[in-house]
């Protein structure tokens, strides 16, 4: 049995495309059904198979600038004239009563996170190497070269920003890298500013 | 299999008389056998059943004294006329190797530990409640009722120290406190620090 939590942990998961991200995340979750995972607001139109609540909250760009105006967004961006953003009234709801809040956001987000929410657990997630991204990427087969090499340009960017994240986990099996996802997770509820609740005399 | 190391994790594990420490010790090494655990030195006699090596180092006076002089020590201390301490020599040596140390000691040496080596991670163990203790203390059987109001007391003067601890564990069941530990230990092995010689590029 967990023991009681005072308040949920907030979890960042950023790492390049192509790392496999989802499906470790999708191992995670099936191992910890317990965490929420956030479903981040879009006010892009969704694709072919994509649906509202589940890949993203679909809503207007007049909805989506009222959330800005009423500083309900942990963080937001805005890329190819569409915003994406995470409610913060949402995720914090979930934190009071104890869940934990999974969010899958690139660096720059993840970074606000950290600077609004600075007990936000930061994991990110590499290859084994820049070779093994390079040849996931082309084993998809549906993306052009260009659009690949983009993607691994940016993934050394995205590197740049990894000295600011708490943790580190290399996806080489899947199932490895979930198991120490959720080993920080463990190892975060027995830190001990987030049990002192449990013990007397304190 | 493990991520290979740079350099090993020296890990404090301290909690009062009574918690099921050496229990919950035993347990962890069982599952994770490449910890080395750190055998303190001692000037006191073995007792029956004791062994040099396995129980303490057992040395005498002066060549424990040497040790003070050569600053050979992490921590030591002196109770009943009798010196402990830990050799920092033979930790650095396992550390350098890349393999996991940990000490098994109280609250004052763990306290000398933090500071001379701030990466060093600190862990108490709880029992669930203040009574459960006593009635751990008193299931023993062997000491006297004064001896183990005592103990009691220690306990509460060493939970002031608890907020200098990374970690709290609470030993309900042993196996779900070594399983914690180990969550620990593998969530410390993934912090970014521990970890930018795996990544090329930054």
């Amino acid at each position: 049995m967990k023991q009681k939590k005072a308040r949920g942990q907030l979890i960042v998961l950023s790492g390049p495309s192509g790392v496999g991200k989802s499906t470790v995340i999708s191992e995670l979750l099936s191992e910890r059904s317990d965490i929420y995972f956030s479903v981040s607001f879009t006010t892009r139109a969704p694709r072919v198979g994509e649906a509202d609540g589940v890949n993203y909250h679909f809503v207007t760009r007049e909805q989506f600038e009222e959330m800005i105006a009423r500083n309900d967004l942990l963080e937001y961006a805005e890329y190819v004239h569409n915003y994406y953003g995470t409610s913060l009234r949402l995720i914090q709801e979930k934190l009071e009563q104890g869940i934990d809040v999974l969010l899958d956001i690139e660096v720059q987000g993840a970074a606000k996170v950290k600077t609004r929410c600075p007990e936000a657990v930061l994991i990110f997630i590499v290859p084994p190497s820049f070779e093994e991204l390079s040849r996931r990427l082309h084993g998809r087969a549906t993306d052009l070269e260009e659009v690949i090499q983009g993607r691994l340009t940016k993934a050394r960017e995205e590197y740049q920003e990894i000295p600011n994240y708490d943790y580190l986990v290399v996806n080489d099996k899947v199932s490895e890298a979930a198991a120490e996802i959720i080993a920080i997770l463990t190892a975060e509820d027995c830190r001990t500013n987030n049990r002192l609740h449990l013990v007397e005399g304190i």
